[in-house]
């Protein structure tokens, strides 16, 4: 990571580096968001705002103060208007050895700022993943810094023409895709799983759930999925993503999906034409 | 952190810092082990080497050679004769956004010297913590750097009084204490939980399991734990600890328990008198 795109801080000060002695990388013990940058500015910021603080809050550490985060964020965005990915994760701090946390921990930010990935030309493919994800109430809707499951689902596959993976949870529910939410449409309306024992509240999804009447949170399993009138992946870089494979089963574009992203996309124009 | 008591490594390449793009710390994308250090020397050493190498090659990335990394940790020991812990941590290496990782990352490596904590003075004090332990097959056993549960069951509570949690697995299960495994002496036989479904399999655990005849796995419920005749926890840095009281219920010294801590004594001078 080039230090140019990079800035760290300890509470509220600026540092060169991260301490060694981080709980990050101790215990995977903060959260992180992933905000798509459009015309020089974090898009759904409020959103990814809050769920960073509800996170910190959950895992029982102070989140960065709002106005401050956000004039940090800009000076590091600030002369770059291509098109970017803000990454901005949150540790309870540096200390010592062992799981219990010194009070007073300084928390740790880094943001950084990363290229948009290449547009998916077309729909996606998708495959399932053998891995099934846990049951953790206590994590479970957090965006926290423990992503073995992610990173284990994702190492299944090497297939180039596989965009992403679908993981079932422990009880054989549909759960959510490696990077992204997934909604099925069914019965007319777009079901999504809840995130009560595994899984990330995604951004893109909270915004689907609040702004699409016909949308809900639903148990699905796989059945339900490969029968659904139609599919689409969604997180806060790519916005919505139409399914076109998933195993055996195609989908053909869909008029409502279409409309989906037609309101997304006037709604935040970094997802027109999305 | 004091960079005196810290060797970090990218590759074999000694560095000053760990990268802040580090997969450890974006999504716990690695393993540790915390080592006892007694005359000068790490005990253990090849259990914690070769558990090291199972946990990399389960994650899918490559361990350090054994004898190279021996020879960094012992530089880092030299001249260091009191009773330490050498905490080892190795990450899958510093890598872009994204769960998937890019082939040929060269391993983060950091070591680092910690004093040995203070003895408890007499048996240990438990209670019962509320977070279950979720069931997870593909990481059981490993001592990887997601360690967010045993983060929130340390935060259960802070009367130092007590010195440590017992954890039961979303099955009702006796699992393991935050930091410690747990064995209860029940019909003269000394069982602990297996570790197939969460959970870490301890150095120490191994130890006895592979030392002691009547040592064996056993699924435990918390009665049986409560209505055993003898308790201890045990791990790499304290040896073993009876266990005096686990919430309303009290255990005298059982004799043997004490037989048992001779005869690690014995095998493992670090622990003689523990």
């Amino acid at each position: 990571m080039s230090s140019d795109g990079v800035a760290i801080y300890r509470g509220r000060e600026r540092v060169a580096t991260v301490d060694a002695a981080d709980r990050g990388l101790a215990y995977g013990d903060g959260v992180f968001e992933t905000i798509r940058v459009h015309a020089g500015a974090p898009v759904w910021w409020d959103a990814h705002v809050a769920r960073l603080a509800g996170g910190a809050a959950r895992l029982g550490f102070a989140p960065s103060e709002p106005a401050w985060l956000r004039a940090q964020v800009d000076a590091l965005l600030a002369g770059h208007g291509a098109p970017t990915v803000l990454k901005l994760v949150l540790t309870r701090g540096a200390g010592g050895r062992g799981y219990r946390a010194a009070d007073g921990l300084a928390p740790t930010l880094v943001l950084s700022r990363h290229p948009l990935p290449p547009p998916v030309p077309g729909p996606l493919v998708l495959r399932w993943c053998q891995l099934r994800m846990a049951l953790q109430p206590a994590l479970a809707g957090l965006k926290h810094l423990n992503r073995l499951e992610q990173v284990l689902a994702r190492a299944e596959w090497r297939d180039e023409a596989i965009h992403e993976g679908l993981l079932l949870d422990a009880a054989g529910r549909v759960a959510c895709a490696t990077a992204a939410n997934v909604f099925a449409r069914i019965e007319g309306r777009w079901l999504t799983p809840k995130v009560d024992d595994c899984g990330v509240a995604g951004v893109a999804r909270a915004w689907v759930l609040a702004n699409v009447p016909d949308a809900a949170e639903a148990t699905l399993w796989p059945a339900d999925v490969e029968r659904a009138e139609a599919l689409f992946l969604c997180n806060a870089v790519r916005g919505i993503l139409p399914v076109g494979r998933l195993g055996d089963h195609a989908w053909a574009p869909h008029p409502a999906l279409a409309a989906l992203q037609r309101q997304l996309g006037r709604a935040e124009p970094a997802f027109e034409g999305s």
